[in-house]
């Protein structure tokens, strides 16, 4: 690793290389690392350089950072309610130089005053837990429980939280599990969010899709546009050229 | 044609053979002629020979003749607005002799008293019109606008109506157009209707999905199934493997 990274890293942490205009992003060793999830979010959301953006549950501020290295968007905001990831995301920021545009901010999207406070944003993205507490195990680290369940929020927070962060006509996207569609179209309906855009993800043809990628803009009139379901792997064991191609347009910018 | 039949039908039908235990179904030769909906929506109901079933705007008959073809349900209803295709549906049904099993109701699923009054039923199906009045060209034939056209009834009409003849733990099974997921999904909501499983149908691969198939247990819990997507063409204009083969399980039983 190069000396110049070196005092921004703990010990239980490592470098990764984003393959995206020389962005490096901090991650722990063990912990929760980002995956194909972020990637698809970021392509999905396609974010044009005019647009503000703050991305919620942000973790290690990934999708920040995607954002970032492929736009020119120049208020890029990540919330997060785990101290620790505030701070590794934080250091990602300096590391990469990113301080004014990039800003991840400690906080829980159930504190209305703080939502409030935080003003009114183009587009709202989010990788949140996607477990309800009721199903799956849930005996795992405390930081990874808190990552993939709905422990300290549930979906109907997160969607609330966007209806007060968004402008009007502005988008919400969300990557999620397909088996909690019903919940996320309940919520944003509930939350006058209209659900506009709907791609699956499937890990290989012939089998059911595993990931949901979803937009909903606040006050549209309703009308869903379906996209042709994207499959992660091709032959074998090898991604599929669009995964590659989203790979490369998400990672080499 | 065979002469035994011709007495079961009018100069402007004609007799398409189900290719499933010799039922024949009358159609007119211009007007609404099933399709691959109708075969898909049957093969999604997957219809348990102790199950009973009412199939709502049920035109010419296809779907409970499709029912009746598969399994030895002994009571297999239809409903439908249009006195020309109560009276076409049920010339099927004689011609057939299946009118110890198949009953096709005239009435409006609007009129509440009149679906208190059929019962209760383990499965509803509807392969209803799709679009909704104020989108899409409306200059048809007055009898296709009503089959295509929620002109004389709405997506939420049909859905109340399913609640009131479904049992408890009943199933709703609708093929209809994946722009109209998040207005079934809301409306089965409304009606205590959960979504339980859902298949998209795609023309091909690479393609958006352009029909829904969706299952909802009335008074179930939240768990969304999805299942793997179904592509009605293969290579060039032949069908796919998979709906060769369920063009044969439904047809030829």
């Amino acid at each position: 690793m190069e000396e110049r990274y070196e005092k921004y890293l703990m010990e239980d942490e490592s470098l990764e290389d984003l393959e995206l205009r020389g962005l490096m992003l901090i991650q722990k060793k063990e912990g929760f690392r980002f995956g194909v999830d972020a990637v698809l979010l970021s392509h999905f959301t396609n974010l044009k350089n005019k647009e503000t953006v703050i991305d919620l549950c942000t973790g290690t501020g990934i999708i920040p950072h995607l954002f970032a290295g492929k736009t020119e968007s120049n208020k890029i905001y990540g919330l997060e309610i785990q101290e620790k990831y505030v701070d590794m995301a934080n250091r990602s920021v300096l590391l990469n130089g990113l301080e004014d545009r990039v800003k991840i901010q400690k906080g829980d999207l159930k504190d209305k005053e703080l939502i409030k406070s935080l003003g009114k944003f183009s587009v709202v993205t989010a990788n949140p837990p996607y477990k309800k507490m009721s199903t799956g195990i849930v005996n795992e680290k405390d930081e990874l429980l808190i990552a993939r369940h709905e422990y300290l929020m549930t979906l109907d927070d997160l969607i609330e939280a966007s209806h007060i962060l968004l402008k009007d006509q502005g988008r919400l996207i969300l990557v999620h599990r397909p088996e909690r569609l019903i919940d996320i179209i309940t919520s944003m309906r509930k939350y006058n969010i209209e659900p506009k855009r709907i791609r699956t993800v499937s890990p290989r043809y012939g089998k059911a899709p595993n990931i949901i990628l979803i937009e909903g803009i606040k006050g549209a009139k309703p009308y869903l546009k379906w996209e042709e379901e994207l499959h992660v792997y091709g032959e074998g064991t090898y991604y599929s050229e669009e995964i590659k191609k989203i790979y490369g347009d998400e990672r080499h910018g």
